[in-house]
């Protein structure tokens, strides 16, 4: 496969689960780090929305991938066997259930909330998070994260049997909030094991080196088990 | 292929893009109207967010598909050639960047302001809506139509040379925002040409007999030549 050029955000979850899903199979790639909000940020002349992430492929032939559906796409019809979507029909649904649970719900009421007052704020330098606020999207997540753990009692991964598009979302997700230190794991005990599982895995290297302007990872943030 | 039962709400875009994709498949399904924000809501028992559309398929294997990417997808997935997923990978990129376009930006600037204020308040009796809102929805849903208005000047469908999920999709929103009059179709030629076309499919006709309570439809609404 031929060079590849991933525009990213690091702390972007749609940026985090393509390049997830890139080290899930193992394609080559160079990254150029990007700023979204910067009027000279060079996403915008590649995507029409604006936003990371945009995978450009060198071809033949040559394609401009624009947000983590189109790249995780991609990724999944140049396998020669499945690699992140299941082959069973069930588990195919659940993971375009999940995955889009994740691209709505999650992001509505959860990433819009706590990623906006802990990560978009000081970015923007729009003030201090407002407690209010942070209370809200906490309690907001606390009961998605129920969800999952309720969904891991019965299943080895998120949607089913195998490590499928629904983990990488998840774990692309959970990853950004983890870095801000948001998720009380001893409360979850099937959802840690899960993601030190995920986390283990050689794609989840890079992401544990990122880091944020100003501002330490949570103390357990790197560390394989925590 | 056997049995299927829809439960969907006719005013719900996703539910909308789900019968225009049975449509076109030509399975058939059996309908079960839904009213989300009721209590009894069969839906809250078959899909953990709630939310129409779900298509339950009697198998085997016997399969519950929540909302409209699962259900778009296992239809995809039940052809023996492409109906709605184009087999060029650019075009596949496109129908990805597409589908998502409309999953989040337009539904958060468009429907969550004009298809609020027009057809949730009367649903929910939340009284009249502000028109300072109507305004700020019909300017981004202008800003949206330019874009079609601009990709359709160079491709006959929405992601390329043939119809695919997106313009499902994008069928699904305009035509329940046409319902309501919000369509200016004389600015937009090349929409208009388009939205004739997919408009004239047997699939969409089934769509055209919907009535929405207290409402008469736009006066072009069911006319195929507007």
């Amino acid at each position: 496969m031929s060079a590849s050029v991933l525009f990213h955000f690091p702390f972007d979850p749609g940026s985090r689960a393509a390049r997830l899903a890139l080290g899930e199979a193992r394609i080559d790639w160079t990254e150029v780090l990007v700023r979204p909000w910067e009027a000279d940020c060079p996403v915008g002349d590649l995507n029409p929305s604006g936003m990371p992430p945009v995978l450009q492929v060198e071809g033949p032939p040559a394609l401009t991938l624009c947000e983590a559906p189109a790249i995780l796409g991609w990724i999944e019809d140049a396998q020669k066997t499945p690699l992140l979507m299941p082959s069973d029909a069930a588990e195919r649904a659940e993971v375009r259930r999940l995955t889009g649970w994740f691209d709505r719900r999650f992001t509505d009421e959860v990433n819009a909330v706590l990623l906006h007052e802990r990560m978009e704020k000081p970015l923007l330098r729009l003030g201090p998070p407002e407690a209010r606020m942070l209370r809200e999207g906490r309690e907001a997540l606390k009961h998605h994260l129920g969800v999952f753990e309720a969904l891991l009692a019965q299943r080895d991964w998120l949607a089913g049997r195998r490590l499928s598009q629904a983990d990488i979302v998840a774990a692309a997700h959970l990853s950004t909030l983890d870095y801000f230190g948001e998720i009380a794991w001893a409360s979850w005990p099937g959802l840690k094991t899960w993601y030190m599982r995920i986390k283990s895995r050689p794609c989840f290297r890079p992401l544990l080196a990122d880091r944020f302007q100003g501002l330490a990872p949570a103390p357990h943030y790197a560390d394989l088990d925590f």
